[in-house]
């Protein structure tokens, strides 16, 4: 299945893609969120699908995408993921996977403008493969691991270098602004994607090719990330665990380049679409 | 006001302490979450409470506790925001404030039994004070952030020092586990403590001091730290902000010294009461 989210910011309402159509599957009743997954959610709307195929809205190609999950307990972010990123950023391949949260308050729609925070200069882009989970997880097993998988979906982790590097203490303070967290356009599960570790993933700015990757050259694999996580702090249904970034950020240029109001930043990953976020200085409500 | 939460782990109930005495305020049909603040839930609960307050069930002394406050979605936490404490744990005194997030999974009830999670042989204590954040705050100032509290509690910010500081990276895998943020025993309002900037916070392992502070020493005041705070992110109704821990943590003695099955942690700060973490050893379920 796919899963998408669509409709005004905050009030967004499930859908589901077959094919190439949109539909509405609002009358179901429930939103793509812990509640949803913790209850085996996935199981059950594809019954409800199967019975109501026949008569379900469709949903116009052009409408508003919401996150493709509702606000998870975490987002889970792995660092230095990709060797050729850990090079570029003149940082040392880890022995452990490196671990930080972004706020889920920055979560947002796939294609949402990103705002740059105020009094921010150095805006950067990272495209990136999230996993959600289905299951509450605690202390698993690597070879069990993809089991607690609801599906994977496109995250533009965006970044704030100095907020991140020279502000001193940890790199939550440059991950966390709003609309820093575009998730979707739509959730795949995992039926629906090919062999997760030969994923190409792939950034634009302004037309221009800055990061062209793919999930063979992930360090720690989505198993071990899993299992690794789960040791440190139980995983809920929904969570969002991120799974780090190739090489071309902004901050591996020479010199660095960073996002300016007008730029336009577009991402995907195979099998699970592609997202546009256009950068806008930040105006006070 | 108090506020606190009891009955069973993940159904727990909300009441109100007047006097001595703890009232069920259940038929009240909301709990202290994100929802409950922000729709002014402070003010509606005053108003049913003086409606009530003749008929208000009692709860007995005995019962079990919850967390002051319902699941936020976020904790976010203050690094070594007292010099004596950063003195002892050999680190700099920072120049601004360091920030890290403790998965909120990690929230229990204030004598829940704290749990040593699995292959962990330093697990460590932090008497802390949290702010409860009462209205959503973007980009606010220091003169107005009082504003923005909804009330005090008391937290203990379990650590394990070698996930923090040996395994590679970010704070936040020392602080996630399961049982490492046991918050309460209640949610005071400002108008219940006296001064935040005196307040007396200490905490005793098998009946030993081993921290015994005063917010007096807080080198980031509350007010800076919310107004800081809502530069990198949006604080959401419900969010903990955990401000720090004074000297006298395990990793600072002299060889350090770590929390083993069958102690006892009790700790306390004026006016948010006392809480009581027995130590367990970590057993599958």
């Amino acid at each position: 299945m796919k899963l998408f989210r669509f409709g005004e910011q905050g009030h967004e309402m499930p859908g589901v893609i077959m094919g190439d159509i949109q539909y509405d599957v609002s009358a179901f009743g429930e939103d793509y969120n812990e509640a949803f997954f913790q209850s085996n959610g996935l199981e059950r709307l594809q019954q409800y699908i199967q019975e109501n195929r026949s008569h379900l809205p469709e949903v116009p190609k052009d409408v508003r995408l919401g996150s493709a999950i509702g606000r998870p307990s975490k987002i889970i972010c792995i660092g230095l993921n990709y060797a050729d990123h850990a090079h570029e950023t003149n940082a040392k391949i880890p022995e452990e996977p490196i671990v930080f949260f972004k706020a889920t308050s920055a979560l947002c729609g796939p294609n949402n403008p990103v705002i740059i925070p105020r009094g921010s200069e150095k805006l950067d882009w990272e495209v990136e493969l999230g996993v959600v989970i289905g299951k509450k997880a605690s202390y698993i097993s690597e070879e069990e691991a993809l089991g607690y998988v609801a599906g994977y979906v496109l995250h533009n982790d965006y970044s704030e270098r100095a907020f991140q590097l020279e502000r001193g203490g940890q790199w939550v303070k440059g991950k966390s602004n709003d609309t820093f967290a575009p998730v979707g356009p739509f959730l795949a599960t995992p039926d629906e994607l090919g062999d997760i570790n030969n994923l190409r993933l792939w950034l634009m700015v302004n037309g221009e090719s800055r990061q062209d990757g793919n999930t063979s050259n992930l360090i720690f694999k989505i198993p071990f990330l899993i299992s690794y996580l789960s040791q440190f702090m139980t995983l809920l249904p929904g969570d969002m665990i991120t799974t780090g970034t190739p090489a071309g950020v902004g901050l591996g240029m020479n010199p660095p380049v960073y996002l300016k109001p007008g730029d336009v930043v577009k991402l995907g990953i195979d099998g699970l679409g592609v997202s546009r976020q256009e950068v806008k200085g930040y105006a006070a409500d």
